[in-house]
This record gives C-alpha cells, structure tokens and sequence, in this order.
C-alpha cells in the first residue's frame, strides 16, 4: 500500500463547482471555516473560486494566504483568455494574478462544438489563447493545472483536436491535464479507455473532473484512477451544477477500499463529521441516503439482515462503518435507540442505571417526535438528560414576556425573568427584528445576577422548517451556536412560532454557557 | 438498434427491495397503483413482494392477477428452504405457491460466509436447499429466477463455490440467474469481469442486482449488461435498503443512451412523471438532484453555462430533458450575467432593450448583494421585473403593522393595507405564532377589495439564516410556495427581521395571485 505510484492527488471544489449547485451560496465567513476542514481533513488541494476581482473575493484569498492549511495548497480558478485580448490584458486572467494564488486551474475548450458555437472562434485560435494563457502565468511564477472541458465529448466527435488541445496545454507548461466530463453523461468504461490512452501519451499528472448526470461519477472517477489517473477531482456530498459533481467522499472511501492512497487513514473517520459539517454551511438537511456517510448507510431494516449482522457485520456491511465515522443503526431502535442513549451518557459522564437509560430514551424520542434533531444540538441534549437525572436544575427560566414589531421601524420586548427565587422583569429594543431584542433582553435580566453572561457569545444562528406542507403553520427548529471562553457548543429550539423557537435555543445557550463558566463543564 | 440481443429485461423490485428502505411502507392500495404506474411504463417484471401468506398479501398478488397488466409479469419473492425441512413443507415456499403469481424469484446464499456463520449449516447442504427448492417450484409449473445473494463477495472469496451455487440453480431448472451485489461495495471494472465469466458459462439470461453502498450501483449494472447480462433489477428512484437499490430509471436511460433495449421508446418521456408519482406515494419530496428526472437535473446556472445552452443544448446537456419527460430551467443567480436575465426576459414573455437588460440586470444584481436568491422565486423575480420596466404597479401595499407576541399564548396583529385609493385597518390573531397572525390580517384586509383572494393557497414555507456569523442580527430568507387553482409559484422575502421577510414573501404571493386570478398569467 505504499507504492507511491498509488498515491491519488485530492482536489476539492465544493467552494468553486459545489457553489453552482442549486439554492447553494458561501458567505465569506463560510469559505474560510470550509476551507479549514479540508485541510483538515487532508486534501491535496482546495478550488477557492473563480478569481474575480471582487472585493470579497480577493478578501477570501488575502486571508487563506495567511491561514494555516497545513500541506493543503489553494487554488484560483479561470478560463483561458477571451479571444480578441492578449493574455496580459485579460480580465480573468488578471484576477487569477490579484488573488496572489500559486496555483491556478485554467478551464479550455476541447470540443470542437464548444470551441465553433460556443466561442465562436476558430480550432487553430482556441489553440493559441490555452498557450498564450498557460505560457503567460507560467512566466509569472504559477503552476497551473488545466482543466480540458467536454474532454470525453470532445473525444468522441474529434480525438485528433481533443489530443491536440493536451498537448498544446502540456506543452504550454500546465503540470497536471484534468479530463472532464463536463456535462456529466459518460459511462466507466468509455472514462477508462479514454483515460488510459491519454496516461498513455503524456508524461504528467492525468486528472478526471466528473459530474453525475449518468449516475455514474463516483464510478467514472474510480474508473479513471484505474486507467492510471492520479488527482480526482470532487465537491463535499456531491454539490454542484444540475445534479451535481462527483462527491469526493464516495470517492475517497471507494479508493481506500481499493487500496489506493488519498488523505492519511486516520483521517477517514472523519468523513461523517465533514458531510454533516457541510450540509450544515449550505443549509441542507444532510442526506441519509449518502453512500459512506449518511445517517442510513449502515442502517439494517429487514428482520434477516439484522440477525446477520448481529452474527457477523460483513454479513451485510462492505465496510465496518466506524471506518468512516459512522455508526450501525437497527432500525427497530429508530433514530436514538438506547445504545445511543447509553452512549451519549457516557460521553457526558453521567453514570446510569438501566432503567434510567430506558426512561431517557423515551423522553428523547418524544422530543425528537416533536421536531428535535440533537444531532447537532448536543448542549441542548445535555440538558435535557441532566435535568431528567434530577443532576440539574436551571438557574433561570423565562415566565412571561410581550414582544411586539412595530411594522419594522423597531422592535421592543418586556419579559419577566424568574432566576433563584427573585423575579427580575427587564425590557429591550432592537432595530434588528424581535430575535434581537428578546436575546438582549434576557442578557439584561441575567446580568444583574451573572455579571460574567456576555462572556457567552452567540456566533452562528440557523433556521429551519421542519414540516413545509402546513404552511405558515410549520413548525421551525432554530439551531444556535455558541461560545464561551475556549468551549463552543450549539442547542436548539423547536417551535410553530419562530419567536419562541428562538428563544428555546438562546435560553439554552445561556444554560449551558453558565455551566461552563461555573467550571461544570469544559 | 433492433438486433434482439440488445434487448434487456427490466425487472423492478420497489415493492419489495424498495420498502426495505427506512421509512417506506406501501398500502394495498399504493400497492396497487405502482404495479400499474409499472406495467404503464412497460417493465418486464414486477416484484410484488416477498410472500408471506398474510391476508394483506394474498389480497394484493389476488388482485393483480387479475388487473390489466400487459405484457408486465407478476413474480413472488422468497428464500431458498430453510435447512431442516422438505421444500414442500416449507412455510416460505409454500407462501409462494399461494400467491399464484406464475413466476418467483428465489434468493439463495453463494457467499461461504454466509453459507457458514449466518446460515449455520455445510456448503453442501445449501446448494441442496437450492435445489430442491428450485425443483419442487419448478415441478409445480412455475418459472425460477434466481438471486445469488452476494455473488460478488462470495466470488472474491471462493470463486469455485459460487459456481457452484450457479451451477445448482440451473441445473435444478432456474431460467435465469442474477448476481446480486447484495452489499453494495463492488466497483464497475469487477462487476464487469466477473459477469462475463458468468455469461461465457451460462447458457441462460444472466441478471444483475446491485445496491448503491459504493455510489456504484447504476454503473455497476451498466457494466453487467455491457458484460452480457440481460437482465437489470432496481427500484424507482433507487429506494432501498441502506442508501437504496440500483435506481432503475437511471438505468433505463442510462441503457439507452448506450443503444440498448428495455421499454419502448415513447415511454421514456414518462420517466419524470413516474419518479415523482412514486415519491408522492412512499411520502418524500423528490429529490430535486435525482440524474435525468431531478428538477435540477437540467437547471443551469452559471452565466457561461445558461449562454452557451442558448446557442446550442449539447454544450451543458447530457440528453434533451424532453426524452424523458423532464424541462430545461435557468436560474437566475449570483452566477449569472445578463444573458439570464434577458433569458429570464423572454420566458416572462416581456420585450426588451438592451438598455433595458443593462437596467435589470443592475437591478437583480443590487437585490441579490441584498440577499434575494431569486433562482427559487420566480414569482418574485417577475414582479420585480415587471415592476422595473413599468408593466406593472401593486395592487396594495401594507403601509404599517404592529404585531405582539404574547409570551407564546397567542399572537396578535394590527395592520394598515393601502388598496388602490383606499386605506383598509384590519387584525388578525393566531396561537401558531406571527407569522400566521400577519398572513391572516392580510387576507382579510384583501378580501373586501378581492373575494377570490381565499383561492391563493400557501403550500409550503421555507426560512432560512442568510449571514449566519452575525448572530441574532443575522438576515432571514423566507420563500412561500403557493398554488392558485393549478399554477403554483414560489416567492421571496429577505430581512433581519424574520417577520419583515416572511410578510414581504406573502405580500409576493398574494400579488403574483392576483395576476393569476386576473388571467393575466397562466
């Protein structure tokens, strides 16, 4: 396994490609978060955009200069030059300069259909705008890696014109030549034939970009790696254009299993954690049905299949699923069996006896009836179960409180507190909406007793419906994350009424912050 | 194209591999209409389900007996004997000959593992409880088909074994054998290699029936058929067990495109609506990245892409989305320059200048800075559209609202909606939070100017955080689905205030109704 020919370089572009998939956006403070768990994860390289020259963009580059990213290398992403300018003059290509990049991928047209009706341009000039742009970052100090787009279409209608668009790309000085299958409807078996022949003729790096319009891009990467391709490129769960890119996750778990070398093995179990991390930036409800990682990848349904696996796991199992992270669920247990239970209990350090383990149980499935996901709401799951323990009481809880918008010029709420056996009755406003002014009202009835609660920051709010068909009856979840000191944690609140879900979620945050400031938790 | 040994037999197995998938369950009546929806669309074999001699069962396989099927075959579904008893005593076996259906599948271990530690028992005696179990249905009159469970897994461990197992069932009569990838975890090129061996040693139809763990399923199948196999099982949509079955309308087109025959050609264009048909009936809101049916599966979204579609379909589209029933859809994103808009322009059926397109897309452009993601909202998107070039000015505007939030007891409402020349004070309460009471308060300030108003249903209501790293200051989206007799739309609102944005997007809703209701839009 350690054959360094069976290294396979990684190349994420969830931030570039991932970002064209439907209702999927990255704010600022998004690509640097995604981008720290990628190079946590291990990637080779990290696709960060298409250079553009907006401000927020050449801020995204600024600051990943600087982060540290380990040996994970980020990389702008461009076409080759328009047509009527010189490479110098080229906007796009300007913009890969600005973003101060080392490495730049350069998209061209290989497909003679693209290159006539698309650019409208002749065979002979697309050759000379790849060199021309290839020849000029080159000389400007860039490696640069060039994406040959409709590659296995272009293939098909013109091998001679989709060679000579590598070879000028190659010769040019781009290092690695990525084949893509742009609009994603290639089959295995033509990816590898292709790929091969290509590996065959040049002495580089051989890439494949897939995406999945045949169902078959994980499959057509693997297909090409096979063919002797060594750098894959993926989005995190398959996001991107149309149906998506190839997932970088299948892809990865697939070539471990074929012994191939990725990211460092210990890194595996943390694919799970990065899928779920993931679906939360762009605001998805993970995927249980994602091969690997999802929540019912290894989840036994059928009677028979239950009893095998309790027998032996490869039974029904083609990996063990703590490999990747994830868990075995029976789905007689449904979302959180005991074993779950008994688990998290251990991870909180509360003892219980069996008995208590079957009346938490019952307790969390009720509120996971009601719409509660504590998946990602562990604080809130630690109170809860503590407080069932009788090892808890709250310190504070909110009686009352009136909270009224007036028409978006400014919000203002009263509420009455109840903290120990004191009643403190306080009031806030907020031009910022009525989520606003209930957090800072709370903060103000806490502080008088808990001078240390602005220490708990809220950083990230997130809001969900749970049951879209009922309209603007539809229950909501809202998913706080917060930090206090050195720990950072996330709670929930469900509710019809978004307002109390909000505030269900922040009075936790408080909870559970005031427990880590009083050295409970750490 | 007609050389009949391109013909592949499609066999679907939603009904029973499809309901081992977490949280399907299917009625008698569900029951019923798939195998219709099925033989409508012109599979070879439907799976009915794995006979067990309840009433439920014996009722369904009753009636489909005698429902008009065409040339769609029925089959049961059951395991080999159990060890210790004859063929003709067994309970599973004798659940099959109840059900009348005239073919059965039964499924039979070739996996040694399986063999020793699940089943308990020898190698021997196993390829015994194949054959007789095989020759006693057989002996009854009925067709066999197969399923080597795991054949892959136990082909990669005892090559000569599963053979034999292959051997076993044929000799013992079975029409046809299908190699079952029962865990999902093969890979194409394996899948491949193996199959054809099968096909060279067999002289009988060889099927395959692949799970989805390796994201390989649909490739994996192609790659079967490509090998010899002419035979292909799967499920709609690839519902399943674990992340689901071989998704067979996938492979259905997939089959296709290679040249391949399975349903008649003019079928095709009736896969879209059957995918969703289906998810309609197992309760899950399509999964709008599904290949060739997804709604997303010809939407575009980049500029260049959305550009170069306009001139020619090939250049971003693996097939027309018409072949199979589904429709092209640009969206109308950050992504996307003026090409969209005017695109968007002219699907809008509004005429416009260049000028014009400049206007707009500035405009789109502002809003979208804003946080408005319009390529889910293009109800929207028209009116502001509309509004922007002069075609159109709002029937009302809600000048003012006061809405209180009585400590989550109920909810109340005051508003003031100007209605052409008129000014109309009206409140509305709710105990299911604001934004219900603000939807109702502006119902009825609408119907004494507009009765039809009530026809405007909002079905679906999504909120999500924009700018999640600013806190409780963080800026919501609100989209509203509404339908108004049978067209639906989807519209937008964006705003710190969670309230602002949910009214603005019902605001939209009600406007874009109205246009409806007045036919000024179809």
């Amino acid at each position: 396994m350690s054959d360094p020919k069976d290294k396979v370089e990684t190349y994420d572009t969830t931030l570039r490609d991932g970002a064209q998939g439907e209702g999927i956006t990255f704010s600022l403070d998004d690509k640097l978060k995604l981008a720290k768990a990628l190079s946590d994860l291990g990637v080779d390289y990290i696709e960060v955009g298409y250079a553009s020259s907006t401000p927020e963009d050449v801020e995204v580059f600024k600051r990943l200069r600087t982060a540290s990213l380990g040996d994970t290398k980020i990389v702008a992403f461009g076409s080759t030059k328009k047509k009527n300018v010189s490479a110098e003059s080229d906007p796009g290509i300007k913009a890969i300069l600005e973003t101060g990049a080392k490495i730049a991928t350069l998209f061209g047209k290989s497909w003679t259909l693209h290159v006539e009706k698309v650019l409208g341009t002749t065979l002979d000039k697309n050759l000379e705008m790849i060199s021309d742009s290839i020849s000029y970052l080159r000389k400007k100090g860039l490696t640069v890696i060039f994406d040959a787009e409709h590659f296995f279409d272009g293939y098909a209608e013109n091998p001679g014109y989709a060679f000579r668009v590598l070879e000028c790309a190659r010769e040019a000085g781009a290092s690695t030549l990525v084949l893509c299958d742009t609009n994603g409807g290639s089959f295995p078996d033509q990816v590898g034939k292709v790929t091969a022949e290509v590996v065959q003729r040049f002495d580089c790096v051989v890439g494949i970009h897939a995406h999945n319009d045949s169902e078959c891009a994980v499959a057509n990467t693997i297909s090409a790696v096979q063919a002797g391709a060594r750098h894959v490129q993926g989005t995190i769960n398959g996001y991107g254009e149309r149906v998506g890119n190839a997932n970088l996750i299948s892809i990865i778990a697939g070539l471990y299993k074929l012994g191939y070398r990725t990211i460092e093995e210990d890194k595996m179990r943390s694919l799970t954690a990065l899928s779920r991390y993931v679906a939360r930036i762009v605001n998805e409800r993970p995927n249980p049905r994602l091969p690997y990682v999802g929540e019912r990848a290894f989840a036994h349904k059928a009677g028979t299949h239950i009893d095998a696996v309790l027998k032996t796991t490869r039974a029904y199992e083609h990996i063990p699923p703590e490999l990747v992270g994830n868990v075995r669920r029976t789905l007689a247990s449904k979302h959180s069996g005991k074993a779950a239970i008994l688990n998290k209990a251990k991870e909180f350090k509360f003892e219980i006896t069996e008995e208590q383990a079957e009346s938490l149980t019952k307790m969390i499935k009720e509120l996971e009836r009601q719409g509660f996901e504590f998946e990602n709401a562990d604080a809130s799951l630690y109170l809860r179960m503590a407080e069932h323990l009788g090892l808890y009481s709250p310190p504070f809880s909110v009686h009352n409180y009136v909270a009224t918008d007036n028409a978006n010029k400014y919000q203002s709420v009263g509420m009455e507190v109840q903290i120990g056996d004191e009643i403190v009755l306080t009031t806030a406003e907020s031009r910022k909406g009525l989520v606003d002014a209930l957090r800072k009202a709370l903060d103000r009835a806490l502080s008088s007793r808990f001078p240390d609660v602005t220490r708990i920051i809220l950083e990230d709010f997130r809001v969900m419906d749970l049951d879209t068909e009922k309209s603007t009856e539809a229950r909501v979840g809202v998913w706080v994350k917060s930090r206090c000191d050195s720990v950072t944690f996330w709670t929930i609140g469900v509710s019809s009424n978004m307002l109390r879900a909000s505030l269900d979620a922040i009075e936790d945050s408080k909870k559970y912050g005031l427990l880590v400031l009083s050295g409970k938790i750490r």
